[in-house]
């Protein structure tokens, strides 16, 4: 089973991705967790250069391009083949985050995006998706402590100094992708405190999996 | 006026282009100079990654995919400023090299790398392309003997590489791309001697730039 995590940052996804992985570990699966951008070897150079705040003059179309460069080499390296394997795999951020994030917040092509991310997954695509839901301004306050506290050298600052307007746009794209896709997509507010955001992750996870058979 | 230059490995691009900037800046043209992968300051970490022997495990779509994000890059930062200042930009490699490479040497589908190129470039196409041609056994002798003389820091090894039958299809490919354009995109035989060769490449600026006014 393919599950992957979503939503924008300081909403907890690592640590629902922990949560999951434990107790899924516990039921005697085998469970794989990787995230994007990074997943791969070559994805870790490109992560570099997407989340460092050097590189803030990347125009739009290049992030794009380059992170969906990361998603197809992911997907090839790392996903495709340990879901041959049998394992289960937790993502952190995928396709949506690509909708989300250049669609919703940088104002490219929605269908345009869709297209592309097909042609970087060979039309793989999860059988959960979690969106953790949070106020940006939470989750971007979350967020920045966090990187205070990790001195964050893989920061992902480039994003978190967009303006709150963006994250309220990305968030909103979010909501919009759930809507549309209700049978794959759950959206479970990431407010409380983690223990109690799991019991919905789970209980969502739970049910993917008795449908996934 | 933007110019671009095409052809298989060994072909004397770089010897041509030089000679062609020398050429125009006598007549008192103002000349920039670039090349794809890497005419940008992100595009050269990229060019690293794609050209490097080391990243022979990069999958076809991630290789498609960092391509476009350093031309995307290279377009808006360097070329696009470029032109809006009245230059002659000279380009190493272009849009035809990804149809040539990615679509005829790996069999990934012509129109969806056109319609690629299209977002990469937001539309700039260039006002004449030169193919440089030639066999490809003699190409790759030269481009081997070139990169044992340099040492090769930067050798475009993971493409020289490929198996004879690779370059014959890219040859192909880019024959191809000129009989459909052949508006834009002069063939110029490319086994004289760089003299020779570059009359047939003034000639083909010179007939273009009376074209563009």
């Amino acid at each position: 089973m393919f599950v992957t995590f979503e939503g924008i940052e300081g909403t907890g996804k690592t640590t629902q991705i922990g949560l999951l992985a434990e107790d899924l570990t516990r039921q005697g699966k085998r469970v794989a967790i990787t995230r994007e951008p990074g997943g791969s070897r070559i994805g870790r150079e490109l992560r570099r250069i997407l989340l460092s705040l050097e590189t803030k003059d990347l125009c739009d179309r290049a992030e794009l391009f380059l992170y969906l460069a990361d998603r197809a080499q992911h997907v090839a390296e790392v996903v495709r083949p340990a879901l041959a394997d049998g394992m289960t795999v937790l993502c952190d951020r995928f396709t949506d985050s690509t909708v989300a994030y250049q669609g919703h917040g940088r104002g490219l092509s929605p269908d345009l995006l869709r297209q592309l991310n097909d042609t970087a997954t060979g039309g793989l695509a999860p059988d959960l998706t979690i969106v953790l839901d949070i106020d940006p301004e939470i989750g971007l306050r979350r967020a920045l402590s966090r990187n205070l506290e990790t001195g964050a050298q893989v920061s992902e600052g480039r994003f978190e100094a967009e303006s709150l307007a963006f994250h309220a746009r990305v968030r909103q794209g979010y909501l919009a992708l759930a809507a549309a896709d209700p049978g794959r997509i759950r959206v479970v507010a990431a407010d409380a405190a983690p223990r109690e955001v799991f019991a919905s992750v789970r209980a969502a996870c739970q049910e993917a999996a008795a449908r996934h058979g």
